[in-house]
């Protein structure tokens, strides 16, 4: 998506060969409109999945999936880290580990919100190792629901999570994958689509 | 807002008098079309208001935060309750606590997307004890921002965070006003507009 892979080179930084810093427009400040953009390049990609719901992950799952699921016109869920007060009952879990903050997350969903059968397209930030991508498809599937596709907003691809993902056999959509970071510099997997 | 009020009453449960659970279409299942409606609800009365940003904090702010701000076509800060790596830098902080978890979590803005003399237009999905809208306030304020109005989903008025919030001369705009909550049974405050 070329809109997004601009914004990457004009207000991304990468900060070291791992990390790539995105809080301009993403997942800090979030730029309204590039958001928009994002949630109708999704839709367009899985206009044909047959979706009846979005999982994602808190926080900055958020607002690509809210803008997915309104141009998809059907409900999202975002699966929580902490369990709330309100949310205790009948959950599905999976715990996710974090690389870079080196801790184990146990993430949560109710089964109240995915219902057995249902096709659900798994949206998420970023795809680096596939841990939280991987925790959330896990979700869906312990609920009884299909995973019908994968849509991350910045892959980067030097690291294993898209292999991971396609070894399990779903169909994974990254807006923008990176090959290669370097202290700043930013490099782009060509795609031709 | 009466499709908000509505939605309340048929979705929203009661769980006692202080809880409220609205996760079926505010804070963890998403009702995409609701949440646009309610982002234009908020541009709407702050139309006139001359606002340059939207802050809000995660997770549960960020879904109305981002319709409000794409019906307005400006950018909105999401403030972290906890440092992502990518988050360090050049913070306002603010301490902010939990009446129903009964903690406290330090939470951060960056200055980089809050600059002195900006009108912030400060958004949260509950208002109750103000805590957290109070924190808000203080980040904005400490990056020398003015704090242009505030905006909440729905307010429970038998709380005293309205109040607290009006006593700083903010102007509060609440979509939906809980009266009193009984096991069961939610009631409104009666607004003439």
């Amino acid at each position: 998506m070329k809109q997004l892979e601009d914004k990457i080179r004009d207000e991304g930084q990468a900060l070291s060969e791992h990390v790539l810093k995105v809080d301009a427009f993403l997942n800090h400040q979030v730029d309204p409109v590039l958001m928009q953009a994002i949630g109708r390049e999704f839709a367009d990609r899985f206009r044909d999945a047959g979706i009846d719901r979005i999982v994602t992950l808190e926080s900055s799952g958020i607002a690509p999936a809210m803008m997915t699921a309104l141009e998809m016109n059907i409900p999202f869920v975002f699966a929580r880290k902490r369990k709330s007060l309100t949310l205790q009952d009948d959950l599905v879990e999976a715990d996710v580990y974090s690389f870079t903050k080196q801790e184990t997350n146990r993430i949560s969903l109710s089964r109240r919100f995915v219902q057995p059968g249902e096709r659900v397209l798994v949206i998420d930030d970023f795809l680096a190792n596939g841990e939280a991508a991987l925790g959330l498809t896990q979700l869906v599937e312990s609920a009884g629901a299909v995973v019908a596709g994968v849509g991350i907003v910045i892959e980067k691809s030097f690291q294993p999570g898209r292999d991971k993902l396609l070894e399990r056999g779903y169909q994974v959509e990254s807006l923008a994958r990176i090959a290669k970071l370097e202290a700043g510099e930013i490099s782009f997997v060509e795609v031709v689509r």
